[in-house]
């Protein structure tokens, strides 16, 4: 059973917050690096994993998509996504990914940015979106960097800082001991499941799908100029992209 | 111009000794996962980049392949391979992996261990490496995993340990700034480039190859009962391995 964290008002109200803020890191570092492997929508009809608050279920509208389905499994957010991002031609389904095998449909386009992370299954997943996409079909997704699911005691990983308090270098640990890993983000209890880039990579292509780029998020050199915190992503892959054809 | 390395004697008889050791990371951690992704070799010519002592082209003959050739950019390595691991289907070429575009032949398998890392123009060697290959042929090869050959400044990376000396966590920088990286190993001065993952898969892709699997080692058990000090590899990937077909 998957666990639907974004119903937790607490947690809600958290994320709803950072989002609205200028500096949050999809907008800054995973948004653009998504964009920049969009493939042409026109016509073309969209499923999108863990569609959130549906921004990019109207983006794909804008960009010439004749249907859009978002798919998330928790209430609060479609509830936002109804109000804000809506159409003719988006549908929204309250549904956890570990369900998508039951939609009786077919798509060009599957389309997931930071939502892989919380399936404890992938082989499922991916042989899911594999037999929901049409021949030629693509998918582009985004999840938290195993470099950064990794540890399993938050004491053990994260930003060393020099004596001026500046990050100069990040540590981590059980990299090679995947599963379940409970963590605090904005509230306790939170699961996410740790995958190699290896496991990761290797399950794509076994479900019968062509890696056509893999991408670890860099900032821009702009994003720095403004945002000097984002010079710590340097250091590191923050995100993994992936996108793939059937 | 490639640095070649292996020719300084000091450097070569640092390795050299390192190779004989029988708890040494190629043997006991890169060497199974490489053989692990070993296609079917009978009847098939085999390219072997970076073949040092000949060992691997020796094996590729045992498994059934009815030719194959070594290139080395160190006559040192090659003398050692031309008197330890020969044979009438074997023909050793004293060649800096950046020339292999004039190579006057097509093989059904190219085979890399522990040596892209050297080679700063990896567009180029992907693209050659594909025009060498017959249709359906295959390419595996092992390097540095990225996370390792990331941080300039050594004090930087490293594995973090408890007050016991035990390592619990590793750190590294300088990941998404690509480029040369000049490190000490047997002799200061050793010239690796360093690549995010992101970079090698995309050009691996980009050039038309069908990525079939990546790994990123991780010790055996049975491994590390026998040798303690590899439970550390549970922490980080080191090597990275690739299979891809043309």
């Amino acid at each position: 059973m998957q666990q639907n964290i974004y119903d937790n008002p607490e947690f809600f109200s958290g994320y709803y917050e950072l989002r609205k803020r200028s500096d949050n890191y999809n907008d800054l570092l995973e948004q653009p690096a998504m964009r920049g492997l969009l493939p042409c929508l026109a016509g073309k009809t969209v499923l999108d994993l863990g569609c959130g608050f549906g921004r990019n279920c109207a983006d794909f509208l804008r960009r010439g998509a004749k249907r859009v389905v978002g798919v998330d499994i928790s209430q609060k957010m479609l509830d936002v996504a109804r109000r804000e991002s809506y159409g003719e031609e988006i549908e929204y389904i309250n549904m956890s990914m570990t369900d998508i095998h039951a939609l009786n449909e077919k798509f060009d386009f599957v389309y997931s940015s930071l939502a892989f992370h919380y399936i404890e299954d992938f082989h499922k997943l991916i042989c899911d979106i594999y037999a929901l996409l049409n021949d030629g079909g693509q998918l582009l997704f985004s999840q938290e960097h195993p470099v950064v699911t990794a540890t399993k005691n938050s004491e053990e990983g994260g930003y060393i800082c020099n004596e001026r308090g500046e990050p100069v270098s990040y540590k981590f640990s059980n990299y090679n001991e995947s599963g379940l890993r409970v963590i605090s983000w904005f509230v306790d209890g939170v699961e996410k499941y740790h995958r190699t880039m290896g496991e990761i990579l290797t399950e794509i292509a076994d479900a019968g799908f062509i890696i056509e780029a893999v991408c670890e998020t860099s900032p821009d050199s702009e994003v720095v100029k403004k945002h000097p915190k984002f010079k710590q992503e340097y250091i590191k892959p923050n995100f993994l992209i992936v996108r793939a054809r059937k």
